[in-house]
């Protein structure tokens, strides 16, 4: 049910995010040129192009002026040679275009472009029989236009707009690696799914963890058990119409599935333009740190290190890692981690941030050997601790103990420490080679107040606010 | 082999702890005298009088002058009648004899009696047809006396009493609920196991945790892996030979198995009277404290409160669950505790002692939920915390989560609280009701510094000693 006051605030969203005739008409021009221009180059290679994205089913978002070009290559063509063609007739085009380009890699080296205001990637890829012969994801991407361009009826195109701008408008949109969220793909399979905007919300209020859709029904309902272990850390489960075998949602955090449950009930119980709208975040002052700090009694790290020169697809599931490895790390030496989090501007800085529940330790430790019965690892832990044991060995509880003079007494001192080892002993402990190479070159670790002296960068205050102010979630 | 250094000091040592000739015999005829006017009153009773415990053997160590009287009734009489019989009968005896009696309660109320220096139980039993068929331990003892009468060669009393004494000296002769040692009977059983004294330690030397001993070849080594199971808390299995589905050693703990076989291992290497002695330790001082306190950095709480009105028997092993308990309790908020310990005088004062290694925590709290999947264990948590949340709920690691304002920020402060509760609460949370009615009546909580105050005590001040030196064992 479409309330009319959820009518005429869809209407008044409609007419900010929906690309104006002008607008519609100057890119259409473009892609149509650069789409001929391409085809004519990539003949002479065996090749032929194809419009990949949401330009042409008129689903695209304004100031959003970026197309992929998708050159699809016979797939007896080696590997080396598609790479070499593609780059080839990427930079040709380009050229003729009087744009600018850099070579990107991904899958394969592709070519990045720039005609005046307009962004085009041009991508080289495979023709195979089916979505499920497919080499490298790029090679599915022709499956997934054809498969949209048959099915998504043009009248719901809007439709698809009003679910990318509201999920943009809550930062779930895209699968990226920072977001973690809803891709262009699945809002336009959901809409294929549920039909108009207003319907899919109604769905997705009573979405479960592991939701399952199964648009082209693949599968019989009694296969959705198999399929949910089969997919067994994914909470949404969309079986891509291309691939039976694949879960187009794989991408889609936890957060995000719940993050879209929510907003939409708030949407739906007051349809508001609001909701629409970015929220705007003040970042954290110093003096509202120190109230935090006071108020909370843990102690907050945060470490500091330049930013590897790396893809953002690259540096946020590194950074998530590291945060990880380093938070597991305190915690063996028994500093217990409150929470953590990452941020990086994806230009020159990364953080991690520790808080604190145990940051200060007595000056002696209490080591646990084996059980009593087991005679051989009784032999080695009191052989190890002998000469350093200030106490025992004695027994506790059945099993053999010693006590210790503790080496690291506080967490800051434990986590320089560690982050002070070579290169290698980093990566060998677990933390991604582009932020234990980043580390080698330098870090900071900031305490407390101390961390008031980054909140100059506004951007590293919303990230604060965010973390201290946690998302409120529900069922 | 008995080294010539190691006959002269065992011999020293007899000639200690042997009672002289005129003792022996003073004794022998106070408990023969007994016996026989036992008998002549028990004989109208239907019941016969036996003489149990180390005197009959001639394994006793002077300055002992106790024995037991067993008054054996048959067993078709009713309980309450032998305990009306057994206590007539105690107290005509010990009135003919001059003497002063109490009435005590173990299995069956029994009478304590004390002619001049000698202390006299008088104990009404069973008799039943074997050591299987017992109703109640002190039927057992009959099968004992009569077992040990047998197969205890006299020319071996003198390895006894060497073997209880070397214990003795150590703090590890007795199977109280104090001690959980070595029981006089295990002593002899261990002498007519392997022999003389020196047979004795050189066995022990190569004891492994579950040794396990049958002396009457009850059980075939085949079955020695389903025993070992049977007794599976126990460390020393002897099976005893009046009742082969009973291990006669059930009451010794790690500790004294393990101590047993270090004082065997440092007499052997160097013999000498020393070992014979009971070590003497100096209470600790104030100063003392002060100096551990700083070295260690724990933060030290010791519970006070009175002495239950209750026998040893029951009061330690009673302490010893109340001190388990609260250190869970402890532990469930979070307060980590390195070690903790129990000490009573035994007459006005107990006390539990907790080192902690986190005694403080910050003012919030995370509480971790169900994994997400777990949809109607969310809802009931996600409900339960909406209203007291100051984060959240948010999701991470797939699990709901909130952060909550942290109650209990001090070990201390959460031990007074429990400990404030109503002693029906007390015994619900597991604290057992000697105890928990005790600490009803009051109790002091002492920290750090503070517990300098107690060390006017001297015997605390030893167990506080003992606490942070730590006996060193070995396997």
């Amino acid at each position: 049910m479409t309330t009319q006051k959820m009518r005429s605030v869809l209407k008044e969203v409609l007419k900010e995010i929906k690309p104006s005739v002008e607008e519609r008409r100057k890119f259409n021009r473009i892609s149509e040129e650069i789409l001929e221009l391409t085809n004519e180059i990539a003949r002479k290679f065996r090749g032929y192009a194809i419009i990949a994205g949401s330009l042409t089913r008129d689903t695209w978002l304004p100031k959003k002026n970026e197309f992929d070009v998708f050159i699809v290559f016979p797939k007896d063509l080696p590997e080396e040679t598609l790479e070499k063609y593609g780059l080839e007739i990427g930079k040709k085009v380009i050229d003729s275009m009087n744009g600018t380009w850099v070579v990107e890699y991904a899958q394969h080296p592709y070519v990045r472009g720039s005609i005046g205001d307009v962004d085009i990637d041009i991508v080289p890829c495979y023709r195979v029989n089916s979505g499920e012969e497919i080499r490298s994801a790029v090679d599915r991407t022709p499956f997934h236009v054809d498969y949209l361009d048959k099915n998504l009826p043009r009248p719901l195109s809007d439709d698809v707009r009003l679910l990318k701008a509201f999920l943009r408008a809550h930062d779930i949109y895209g699968a990226d690696t920072k977001t973690e969220g809803f891709s262009g793909y699945i809002c336009e399979l959901l809409v294929i799914n549920y039909g108009k905007f207003h319907s899919v919300l109604n769905a997705v209020k009573n979405w479960k963890p592991k939701e399952l859709i199964d648009i082209k029904g693949y599968w019989e309902e009694k296969d959705y058990k198999k399929l949910r272990k089969k997919f067994k850390d994914e909470v949404l489960i969309i079986i891509d119409p291309v691939d039976k075998n694949r879960n187009a949602a794989a991408a889609i955090s936890p957060e995000s599935f719940y993050k879209f449950k929510k907003i939409t009930r708030d949407f739906l119980k007051n349809p508001q333009k609001e909701l629409f709208r970015k929220k705007t975040f003040k970042p954290l002052a110093q003096k509202e740190l120190e109230v935090l700090l006071n108020k909370r009694r843990t102690e907050l790290l945060m470490l500091k290190f330049g930013k590897p020169n790396v893809v953002p697809d690259i540096l946020w599931p590194q950074l998530r890692k590291a945060t990880g490895r380093l938070d597991d790390i305190l915690s063996e030496y028994e500093f217990r981690v409150h929470r953590s989090d990452f941020w990086s501007d994806e230009k020159k800085l990364c953080t991690i941030l520790f808080e604190m529940e145990v940051n200060q330790l007595p000056s002696i430790n209490e080591k646990i050997g084996p059980h009593i019965w087991k005679e051989t690892n009784s032999k080695n832990f009191i052989e190890k601790y002998k000469e350093v044991a200030i106490n025992g060995p004695y027994i506790r509880n059945n099993r053999w103990r010693v006590e210790v003079k503790r080496h690291w007494k506080s967490a800051v001192g434990k986590l320089r420490d560690t982050l002070s080892d070579e290169e290698k002993t980093l990566r060998s402990k677990g933390i991604p080679s582009y932020i234990s190479n980043e580390i080698g070159e330098g870090f900071k670790i900031l305490r407390n107040e101390e961390i008031g002296e980054l909140l100059k960068n506004k951007e590293l205050g919303i990230f604060l606010r965010k973390y201290f102010e946690k998302e409120v979630l529900d069922i």
